[in-house]
């Protein structure tokens, strides 16, 4: 096969919205680069901002450049320097890359560099045939992941972070709100040794999935989901599957003020709150001495997931078969062109992941 | 001598203020229990709530009880069980009676006990000549800690123990708010190996204070108290001394809102906010997604002191002379009777400590 | 019923042996004693130290004492200060009775308490219809947790004890040694979310016996057991089973020199090995450099369970189903009197696990 | 200045010993790279093995090869794609140059890297007038660092390191040998906070230098210095200064199996031994049970120093003040020509350090 130069792709409008665009320029591959053949490309919720042209990202993503960031290809061509990658190897993309020299990337916190680049913002994504990664941001795949799967990896990555902040084994968790984020964690507390899961969640769709991905992974009697909207007893339930000591550790995916309110109350003393939803409102009130300090709370941030320690821990989950996302995902898959579709699909909130075939649909 | 079987003592009265009252009964000596001749005792934060009848004690606190809990005395009698302590002790209290037997107590956690009962609260206390106390509340202190350090050293474990949640070394630290608890913690996080140590605070006595702690601990250059009431340029000197990565770890005195919006936006990436400070508000609005979740914070709340781990730490601390109290506290000492004169001195703030000699003055 | 004063027992003979004895006298029940009505014990591989009168307990255990400390009853009487504790309940006892004024009990670690006592060593035991201890060493059980079962839960809390000292999420965990308390670290580890787990033992019912624990905890295809002494390329096994890293961590169980050699070389770099079981040789030869320092081994000692956090992970275990003893341990059941043939069983390994059944046989 | 293509530098000769060679090629200067101008080099214990042609080093050592791992100097030249170092900056070098891409790089290990180079062994060194590096292996220095304590810095950083693993604030820490990394751990316990340190060394000219360095580090009556060769209560001593409970934490930098042996045995319940020091005899017997099952002793292999959270540290401590070596390692300058004499020096084991001026002498 010739290595091909241009690609269709899917490119940030001048305005609102998208255009599929064709023979696209690949970036040339450097180094200490790998070119990607596109097998599966999956919808982020910051597409959708990039798709509405949303303010959080309009002076960031330049027009014309190449979107998305969660994908998954097989590696069709390698940089001169490049030895742990080859060309035929099946791997995801973590969109992060690094400076490697600032204060974060030299302290073990590359993963919070303060010269970030992302793939799909800063740079060429992967809503295209081809694309241009450096070796780094491919993480090698075993066989026995699907890519519609691997392009999942990321937020699952997040998820992975996000859950074992905290040690569950033994322990009651609360997963609030079941977007992608919120039903993978559900999976990961599982897996990590968690007692009792707990899920709230408005969304009837969501409410499913999340009793999907409950019942593919061991679920006991305890374990539940809640529609804290409709059910008013949403706290006195939880609080009775703690024995009425509150819950050990509050995986907070929703942002909301009123839920992560009540977490605070809800949550045992020398409980964990690990946060990695971000609130619409940004700024709430909370309870300081009640929530926090008499209780001795903990609340930790997340940001992302760990370059590359948790890209470990994603393939070791599903390669044991500890979590299978793909009972639980539902994905759907279309062309590029049909973008359209898709990102509706997810801005109605009616599934958890769409997938794109760039190279097969 | 003839051990006493009654005692001079401040109680609480029918409403509002104490009582000096002659000839109230001692409880007995139970089996694992010492009686103590009060050498020093000091006012607390908590003793101007109960002087005052405020709503947050008055329901707790009976008309009639002994009241203060923070003080030190010489043992001069024990029960029949006591083993570890000896008649002739000078001994520091622990006020928390814990039951040992509730979920918290049988798990490591005794100062969270949820059956918890104080002395100076729910049992008789230290103003006085004399009380009981149980023998493991009744820490053994070595002869090079003079009693009226040893009546602070509640608050100074509380200090330790907030301050001791994080690794110091080397790193940048905030106090906010220097009432004796944050004076002391300035001295531990010295002691502690703290690269800087900065101090907020309004008032200019405690300001006084906070410098005066500073140069008694091996202060450097960059160590610095600043009133952020009359500096607007605070958070940009705090910046300025991090090398405008922000604040490693925070200690949280005050309880103050602005502070605490303030310190969240200072704080590190991936930095420590450990919070004792109660807030007259309770409920305020903090930045959730700037100041906890994309920056990775920690948070961390603080209830006292742990039992009895801090006072290990406590006793270190000051027999080593990595800490020096003395120097800084400056107390005053009142015979029980000018109780009044004594409150008054704490209520308007020109003091960090006061104490009073029962058996002295 | 009538509270029995005195009882059957099983107590220590002048020589060698036991001596099965009617009518010794149960002791008195203090303020926070219980007294119980023994539903099943177990025997330890102390007890078998005792039973052939070793040196090692030789001058501690005295001539007429009650011997077990590893047992389940039912409270018959509860003393003046019990809350905690109510007839009826059925409770495992926890054999080790700190003393709660030594410098490990006051800081957290009473496990390790400098002036100790333990049940059937220097105290009356558990092998006997009655017996009375201290309302702390009298773990409450749920209905669900079996009499048998209750008296094996104090070498499962060491294994619980041995195998969380360690996150074990996605880790491959290397169990040497397969008593019981090897083999209940098995199902530990597999609900603590060990990824792999790898079992060497060199006794035949003891490796039947570790296959049927995984068998019964989700095990995977790189599960294994192996034995050492007949598979030459059991150290290559191991190896491959890590993708060539090596172990990440070891659970030590056999006290043997040459699985600890070997297995500090299986020993990933950064990996842990927790160690619990006792060498007969005591001092033996390992090598230093490449066994620990080059490759920044953790070795970690471990000294029976934690009082009393141990023993909530234990219950939890249980009740919840992730993990299951009964399938696994095959205890026999035997009369006190029957004590000869119930030591022999035991003493030529035959079995995991046997109980007496006091007031039942 | 005219940037130079050839240096004058040390090289390993054929056999046995170094040899100075004039004109030798320095390396380009690749994208990521710094070329120096070296200001201080230091004798590193490594390169006695290399010039002794030491079974170790023989076969990885080229002939040739220009030798010296631990230096200081100028930038002279960046390559295009360093953005973090500029000419005129003053850098200490870190030796292993890591692969970025194996399963420790990737994992936030790069320390143990496993397919890492050295400078001075696998590439290029520093006794030289100029060399060439990775900008990631180049430690900007602040003015206030002299060269010749720069090209300390990395023997400091494996101090620090293993120092740091363990909190030290209030522990009694045994530093067990005084060569230059021992002697820079004791003043790191120091600075860290350690409540009393010990050393023990048996050469006069290393006790001196202990005692000096515990004199510039706020010595306390309990510090002290032992020769545990000639003073048969040594052990006594340490026990004596821990109140009897053994000592909390242990710095083994000597590999001496009688030292570790003692050691095991000191060491308090639950304490921590950090290992650094390599022993000659590599196998040796330990206390298996006493030493470290019983005692829940916790022992930490350390190998070189974190890539490159240990050079912050590093930077932390000497720009604090809190740590001074200049006053306890008395470095001797020699030009490079005069290498048998330095060698000399420090084989016979006179100094701490001797330090190299390829371009002032």
């Amino acid at each position: 096969m010739d290595i091909p130069k241009t690609t269709n792709a899917l490119v940030k409008s001048s305005g609102t919205g998208l255009e599929f665009r064709e023979n696209v320029n690949i970036p040339s591959v450097g180094e200490r680069d790998v070119k990607l053949k596109i097998l599966s490309a999956s919808i982020c919720g910051s597409d959708l901002h990039i798709y509405n042209n949303d303010s959080v990202f309009r002076d960031r993503v330049l027009e014309g450049q190449i979107v998305g960031h969660e994908f998954c290809g097989e590696v069709i061509e390698v940089g001169s320097q490049v030895k742990t990658v080859a060309v035929g190897d099946i791997v995801a993309a973590e969109s992060h890359v690094s400076c490697g020299s600032c204060y974060y990337c030299l302290n073990g916190m590359s993963h919070i560099c303060q010269e970030v680049s992302a793939l799909g913002f800063d740079r060429p994504g992967g809503f295209a045939q081809y694309t241009v990664i450096p070796v780094e941001n491919a993480i090698v795949l075993p066989p026995t992941i699907h890519p519609d799967i691997g392009a999942c990896l990321e937020p699952f990555g997040n998820a992975v972070y996000t859950a074992r902040r905290v040690d569950l084994v033994n322990k009651v968790v609360w997963v609030i709100g079941c977007g992608p984020q919120g039903l993978m964690s559900i999976a990961v507390a599982k897996a990590a040794g968690a007692r009792t899961v707990i899920a709230t969640e408005a969304k009837q769709e969501r409410i499913d999935l999340a009793n999907a991905i409950l019942d593919a992974h061991h679920r006991t009697e305890r374990d539940m989901v809640i529609n804290p909207i409709e059910d008013p007893d949403t706290l006195k339930k939880i609080y009775k599957a703690t024995n009425g000591l509150g819950v050990d550790v509050i995986i907070e995916m929703s942002g909301q003020p009123k839920a992560i309110e009540d977490a605070l109350l809800a949550l045992k003393k020398r409980g964990h709150l690990v946060a990695l939803g971000l609130s619409s409102s940004s700024k709430f009130e909370i309870d300081w001495n009640k929530g926090i300090v008499l209780k001795e709370a903990h609340i930790i941030g997340i940001y992302g997931r760990l370059l590359y320690e948790t890209w470990t821990e994603v393939i070791h989950f599903l390669t044991t078969g500890k979590i299978d996302l793909s009972s639980t995902l539902y994905p759907r898959q279309f062309a590029l062109s049909e973008y359209k579709e898709a990102f509706d699909l997810v801005l109605n909130g009616k599934v958890a992941k769409v997938i794109f075939k760039p190279n097969d649909l």
